[in-house]
């Protein structure tokens, strides 16, 4: 690099032109905190609107910091797994215990909340409704301890209500983004869905009325002697489970015996209300989710560029006959402060991108491209030696040595290993007990510690242990894993005749983990499995959304339920039979041996609440807990069925859906092309023919392949890949989602709007 | 018209140019038959190849007429509804009968092969894997008969095994196209849902693994007391079962029970299994559907072209300096022989849509929209007046009159007549047997009554009873069925003591079926409902392919387990307890009742492949006849399951998601925006301002409220509405739901292939 990199180094032009710290003033601190903090917020697609006064920037760089994030997720786990501690608990602590912790989460929220407030304008903080919301569940939460607090203290019978609102804690802090977009994706799904659900719900009470009138009278019974068919509210309920085909054939089955005419009635009623309903509630959803979330990722968009042209006035230069620029030792300076773990090289090459031309600056068009350029991921690769190779090579580069290596990377090579796998897979199929098996084990753990050790002498170290390297990595701890958990077992079970259950657990499951392992050599398999595990991180938002969903339900249901079903560990007590609750004497639900599917604590409740989403039984589980409680008791399990299962998981499938379609339709994006062709234009690039498969991400075999110490093809030492199909953050994921969609002005400078105060897209709480 | 109508008086002014039948020739009855032919194919996107030769054409005409294709779709279903009557039999017929039936179907469609052999080229029809197809099934079903006959003669015990190729005939009948394509993209998608498919199979086979490991030893028993996991084989198929959730929280229960880590294990085996996996296989079948099926009508509009293109060269005149062109005469004649229905009226607007320039003849651009044209549905409306407006004038415009009027078309109407639909749900659940409730009955069809002859006093009853006034039809036959089915009701019981149940049955069913109209009113609902009438005649397609393959395996199960299990009307009956089988003592499916779902005969297999596709219980139901057969029978129900529920039924999802978005997307296509512009430059459109929802087709209430006899805004008696939403056919939805994402080059004249042999696509049979 023979250009120059230190700021003070660059003489000023002209005089600032009105734009906050203009001109081509020597840069201050201040105006690299305030340029990193545009930036950044552009790169991670955050929409704060803070101060920009030098301390409320210092105090915005603290708390977009990681370890404060870190921390608040800390509390927030902590203050929801207090319901394992509390009453009805899995592990009861003293009231005061988890009083004392919650007090201080709350203090640690009200630290962060007070920092935000000192970071953005007074003004923009009481009108974003997620502080308000935050600012009333503090205090909510503190007037609900206080009341149980003095109500246990007095010994009367409290409900700790306010832990209804801890999950919304998640939805409603800062770094909530993508679970604040998911619920208004229900929000805004929710009007169009409400018709059809309207008229779902009328043709539910049509077919009912007929029912009623087709069946009531005709004095069939089901298979437990009860009335058939009698009761309109009865038949609505049980035609609603229809829906969801959990009664399938048993609620058919008297009127199907009395004719078969009956049968017609209910292909008929299923054909209409399971199929095409149904899928017109997936339609609905699917279409509803799509295009909102194309208006917000416009909106993103737009806003990431206001931020990146606001980070471009603070940093600009004038210069004759150009307009404003940005020079490379500024830019420099930025790109260090945004993300300090990026190499010198990786810097290098994202300048050379920017500036075509090697001008030495950069306008505003060149500029803006840089968060987006930092949410590409460029691995560099560095070609190194083998250090067997720098200790002793005349050993190394020996005839046998190569042909080892030829062989190890051999195809031949990954084949017998797969055919070990499956040999070894029918040897744990088979009885453990026949000691001929058991010792067989620890051939197959020689062999395969063997392979690891031929790789490692085969390929570099360091890249082999890269961190992309996800199947590498894997399979050495699974080794390494099954290697320690055998040799205790077996010490374990030498040492006296008493066996662990737990290790030979874990060594069960590790053995079988050895197998997953054959999915790596099948091409077809590897591109099915990357495409899962890019959309991935997307998936986990889900998995937010679905926590919230079910904690709340998981505390109304266990103040509802909780100790109405009990169950017993000691089969010998008779109160078994029917889960400690007379009134569930003769009940399916007693006798399909339910007992454990209860609300008495929080664990239960969870796995009670996941049975309630696969949907099978689900009639079975809500009529045992009417029975014990009352009939309304139904309502809230058919409140679940419809907000989980017909809009959750409705929305979860039309996610998957058209992540998978871009995945398969889109190409990379223009900004990819022009880095990965920069990549090729300096010889940097990996051999492009590995990579002439679009889906599967060979980056891991290329890994290896190019790094071999024996094979030194390439002349450069120092080699980039584009990991074009990982994205750093799910808002890269969406945005590329629907990059083809949005329209190109969006794209378009915005010079007028620049250094007036550009309003940043408002998101309101959930 | 002052143009010229017959085809003799145009002179001839230049000589043929090689075109078949060119030139400017006075055209021949033959030149008609042939062009119209090519229009007529390409309207209806009929893709054959037939003999130019006159006597080829007039075969083919034959061929085309609706006449032997009503007969061909009689024998088929008369060929598939032997079944009925064969052993198995719901009523059994003897052998020679439905013999004799069955060769009479095949001599039909023996006579139909030879009709469209004669048809196209010798060389085609043997190149058409459809044509062979059914003549190797009527030579097999041949050889069958036979055979079966033999054995049957000599006492043996004979397998009629062809009945699993009849329905191949409905998919190989040249009239069979959407079948075809809808085959054709479940066997597109196949390859890539085979991969999926097989990652899916090892994930379960690895589950399966860990679960024999973790579970297997510890003991448990499921409630029946059997041993839990300690078989492979079963663990494989139990938690198959629990992918399609059937099974879910009872294979859960034991290890459950024993400690709840295992839930753990059971979720996230739901969780990769149910819900990543079944995503992906909606996902893989819906990309695969859209991007072949795109393919296909693409290749549908090019054929459709090339035919436009043919036609063209038959009628073409050369004109000076305009190049071939053909006038309005002949363009009438062809369109008279193409659509012998089409209003006078009708065939003036589309002239004028083609000759835009009143020029008095079109080119080739204008004439091959025409099939395009021909398939947009154009409502003609004729402004009639009131026949009582006629016959006494005074007494119809007299104030009370005018008055009536007014009220009736009031929105106040509407809304009282749907309180009174309400008031009557509620009188019908009550109960009939209360004197005053079902004296109420003759109220409200009074009321309804009144209505219908209010509304026919009102409106112009021939518009009031037009094609599309669905409501009006459906209203009025309801009342008046309900009206007879009422009055024979209440004469039967009061001549006796004697109530038939089967004329009470349907006096309910009409009672309940009057509410439906409720619908009609919401406009929301009727958007929806509207969407759904719309993408009915697609689900047909979806409906034969179910019927094909539940007649494939109804075939199947009748031979593999007819007369296993019996259902026995007489509840006395000991062997009622275990459906006469001994086997199934004590089995679910016998505690469960399931008697009468067996396959004993095609109505009952039908409604239990009907209930193995709804999933639920499906477990039980494989399971029972696994045994009184054998374990191997499970291989069957899971073969269904893979076919009906993981490839049909997702296509089936993809395809009404699709249509969906095609219909909340897709605005009118450019053909019918310039009908529609003619029909507003003749100023003889219907009001525009009652059509501005974009979804609601509001064709009823138009034509009713533009129809009262009372209103004369209008200056023209005779208007046109298009009926944009309505698919003359399936292909044209299909088209319509591609049209945008189609190269234009498509559209392109393709002048270079127009005389020379284009070949049509084939499409190879299923």
């Amino acid at each position: 690099m023979s250009e120059p990199e230190k700021i003070e180094h660059i003489p000023d032009e002209s005089a600032g032109k009105g734009i906050p710290n203009g001109g081509n003033a020597a840069k201050t601190k201040e105006d690299f905190d305030l340029a990193s903090i545009y930036v950044s917020d552009a790169q991670y697609n955050r929409n704060i609107y803070f101060d920009t006064s030098p301390q409320a920037v210092r105090l915005y760089l603290r708390y977009n910091h990681w370890i404060p994030q870190v921390l608040l997720y800390f509390f927030i786990l902590l203050d929801l797994s207090l319901a394992i501690f509390e009453e009805p608990a899995v592990l009861l602590l003293p009231i005061w215990a988890t009083m004392l912790v919650e007090l201080l989460c709350l203090l640690a929220f009200t630290i962060r909340i007070v920092h935000y407030a000192k970071v953005i304008p007074r003004d923009k903080f009481w009108k974003d409704p997620k502080n308000i919301c935050i600012i009333v569940i503090i205090l909510l939460t503190l007037v609900d301890m206080i009341i149980y607090g003095a109500l246990k203290a007095t010994n009367c019978y409290g409900v700790r209500w306010s832990r209804v609102l801890r999950p919304l804690l998640l939805v409603n802090v800062t770094e909530g983004r993508q679970l604040r977009r998911a619920f208004r994706s229900i929000r805004n799904a929710l009007p169009q869905i409400f018709y059809v659900f309207l008229l779902f719900m009328f043709s539910l009470l049509i077919f009912s009325l007929m029912a009623l009138k087709l069946l009531g009278k005709r004095g069939l019974t089901t298979i437990d002697g009860s009335p058939y068919f009698t009761n309109y509210l009865e038949i609505v309920f049980d035609l609603y489970v229809l829906v969801t085909t959990a009664n399938s054939p048993d609620v058919m089955m008297p009127a199907y015996n009395a004719s078969f005419y009956f049968a017609i009635f209910f292909i008929l009623y299923i054909l209409i209300n399971t199929y095409i309903f149904m899928s017109v509630f997936l339609a609905v959803v699917y279409n509803n989710y799509k295009y909102h979330l194309k208006e917000e990722v416009r909106q993103l968009v737009r806003s990431k560029r206001h931020k990146m042209v606001r980070a471009f006035a603070v940093l600009q230069d004038q210069r004759e006959g150009e307009g404003p620029v940005v020079n490379q030792a500024n830019w420099n300076q930025l790109v260090r402060l945004v993300q300090p773990d990026i190499s010198n090289a990786h810097r290098e090459l994202l300048w050379s991108v920017c500036d075509d031309n090697n001008k030495g600056y950069i306008g505003k068009v060149a500029f803006v491209q840089l968060a987006d350029l930092l949410n590409i991921e460029v691995i560099t690769l560095k070609s190194r030696p083998h250090p067997l190779n720098s200790l002793c090579p005349n050993l190394y580069q020996s005839a046998p040595s190569r042909l080892l290596c030829y062989l190890v990377q051999h195809r031949a090579f990954v084949i017998v290993y797969d055919l070990i796998i499956l040999v070894n897979a029918v040897f744990i199929g088979l009885d453990e007990t026949n000691p001929l098996i058991a010792n067989s084990e620890w051939a197959f753990l020689a062999l395969y510690l063997l392979e690891i050790l031929l790789k490692l002498y085969v390929f570099e170290p360091r890249a082999f242990f890269s961190r992309h390297s996800f199947w590498n990595w894997f399979d050495t701890i699974i080794v390494i894993s099954a290697l320690i958990a055998t040799i205790i077992n077996s010490s374990v079970t030498t040492a006296g005749s008493y066996t662990s259950r737990q290790v030979l657990d874990i060594v069960f499951i590790l053995r079988v983990l050895r197998l997953i392992r054959v999915v790596d050599s099948i091409k077809r398999f590897r591109t099915i499995i990357n495409t899962l595990i890019r959309i991935g991180p997307a998936i986990l938002t889900f998995g937010q959304l679905i926590i919230v969903v079910y904690y709340i339900f998981a505390m109304v249901g266990m103040e509802l339920f909780k100790g109405k079903v009990n169950f017993y560990e000691d089969s010998s007590d008779p109160a078994k039979a029917y889960c400690g609750n007379a009134l569930l004497k003769g009940t399916t639900f007693a006798q399909l041996n339910y007992c454990r599917n209860n609300f008495n604590n929080v664990v239960s409740s969870f796995i009670l609440l996941v049975e309630l989403t696969v949907v099978n039984q689900w009639h079975v589980l809500s009529s045992g807990f009417a029975t014990v409680t009352h009939v309304s008791a139904k309502l809230f399990f058919v409140l679940f069925h419809i907000i989980v299962v017909i809009i959750i998981i409705n929305i979860f499938v039309a996610f998957v859906l058209e992540a998978f379609f871009v995945e398969y339709s889109l190409d990379k994006s223009d900004l990819q092309t022009s880095l990965e062709k920069k990549i090729g234009e300096l010889e940097l690039a990996v051999a492009q023919e590995t990579m002439e498969d679009n889906l599967v991400n060979a980056m891991e075999t290329i890994d290896n392949d190019q790094q071999t110490g024996q094979s030194s093809k390439k002349t450069s030492a120092l080699m980039f890949k584009i990991a074009s199909k990982r994205y750093r953050t799910v808002d890269a994921l969406l945005q590329r989602m629907f990059e083809f969609d949005l329209d190109p002005e969006d794209f378009a400078e915005n010079d007028d709007q620049t250094n007036g105060n550009f309003t940043n897209p408002t998101f309101s709480a959930a």
